[in-house]
């Protein structure tokens, strides 16, 4: 899940942010991009692939915090287009119920996701977009995998937090678990 | 609910079809129609306008019967196309998962929906369209409305067969129910 | 939504979590208990009655905080117990999704939830309880209503925050809107 | 999946229904049965055994038709009833939203689920049970497994039409896809 690094007036500057993530539930969405054919069927599945200051190769999904008076479908629409670029086209889902919630722990196993930061609870979302794809920020690149090549072992394994497990979690949502 | 005519080879002739109905639910798809904002909050809902033989005008949604091998959202883009016309650019629900299903009985009270020449269980999906809608069939118009306005007594009094409980399902699915 | 005053330690003080209020959003439950038949379908909605200061009735659904290193499972459980008494026998729903979120904004007309303290986004869930009810610290009785009843607008009127339009989207879901 | 074998008046005898069958798409039930723990959890997911007549084991969920005129929560208390016998205390799901459908083609490779015998669609539901499970019918047992050895290459090899696939989206709407 990325960093924030906002500082905008009324909202956590990074320090409250940091003295208050240890004593409470901090509200994330996590966003799935996808390509879909023109009967809805979803062809492919976007990751971002990033790598570590010790050169670790590892993919993501869009995710981010939900800042105080904004709408969750507004941070999706930010997330998406500071990760995708301004052109993503991004179709935020119509309905608010997320296909599945994530329960990001501090502590490993308490739940399949984890996040040595922080308890983070996030939405999860399945978004298609329609446009062009530019990464940004930390991001190097965005690599589009058909759901075999996204669920399989060596993609997978490059996925950390548990997001191996809520990606299946969304092909298995739009019937695409292979 | 949409009387079918087809008579394609290797699908039920109009006269088997009416043996079939008093002994086995058919199965159907119900369409909500719906305009969306950018960050999909959806703003209007497109009811159809009939007139019946007797002069008495009734509101619908766009509904039809699922032929045999046929997928569901297959089923979903032919009678979205036959009831709104070639340009509409319906986009079909990734997940095959439906927001409710209507079960239409030929007894009226079982459930909130009835149809008194059959059984038929329907999957009910909302569907944005993004083109122009030019109703076609037997079909005068499509109007579209707020979402007040769709849930409002004199609109809700023109729908039939417990459309107008699915409809407000629909509302309280995408968080618009007044 | 029912006020938190836990200071176990670990989790926010009263003063930390005023001071985080109008910071970031707080992470909420909400439950809406029913009552069923033996083949699912709710019967009856139970809400808590409540008497303000000023003598004014209200009636609310289940609701309260995520702690800090809680599952939202446990924590349903606990504002159940807490609310319906140990033994209401509460029927956690088997999958994290909510049936819906709630975004309960300090400015009214954002969305469809208001609450005055803060931004407050919950998940919603309906719990079938199968024991008694014996609501305890600041309710006065649980009072189960048909869902013709819980829609009516008398008791609809009496909710506040938005919670009328949760519950009837509830009873959407379930397939029990009148 | 199972074959009926009714010939209750009113419904479909089974040379009425073999004359259909290559019709129209024939509405199913599907309901994977699961034990949970005291806060929701599934623990367990049940999967009938059976023998084939050239003496190959499979495993399979719950499944059957849904008659005229029957509910289709009935049509799931019915085909539990059936399979796991009467006191096995099934919790029918309080929404009639399936948590995905299956579409069985008789053409393999349309969906990922197959039926050589007929094109059924299957609304998929999962259905804790509480009591005791005595296997009727053609099943010679029911047994339970956890999350992890149901979604292993070993049981999952075991499963035909596709309900490999059915039970491990179960599993991922629970949260519980290993």
């Amino acid at each position: 899940m990325t960093e924030m690094t906002e500082s905008v007036p009324g909202w956590l500057a990074p320090d409250e942010l940091e003295s208050v993530r240890d004593r409470m539930p901090i509200l994330y969405v996590d966003a799935v991009p996808v390509r879909v054919d023109d009967k809805g069927v979803v062809t492919h599945v976007g990751l971002l692939l990033r790598i570590g200051s010790d050169g670790t190769v590892s993919r993501a999904l869009v995710s981010g915090r939900v800042l105080h008076h904004e709408r969750v479908r507004d941070a999706l629409v930010r997330h998406l287009e500071k990760d995708l670029g301004p052109v993503a086209l991004p179709r935020v889902p119509l309905s608010p119920q997320p296909f599945t919630i994530a329960e990001y722990f501090p502590t490993p196993g308490v739940t399949p996701y984890h996040d040595p930061r922080q308890h983070a609870v996030s939405l999860a979302y399945i978004v298609p977009v329609a446009g062009d794809c530019r990464p940004r920020q930390d991001a190097l690149d965005l690599i589009w995998f058909t759901p075999e090549e996204a669920a399989s072992p060596s993609v997978q394994q490059e996925m950390t937090g548990g997001q191996d497990v809520l990606l299946r979690q969304a092909l298995a949502h739009v019937g695409r678990l292979p």
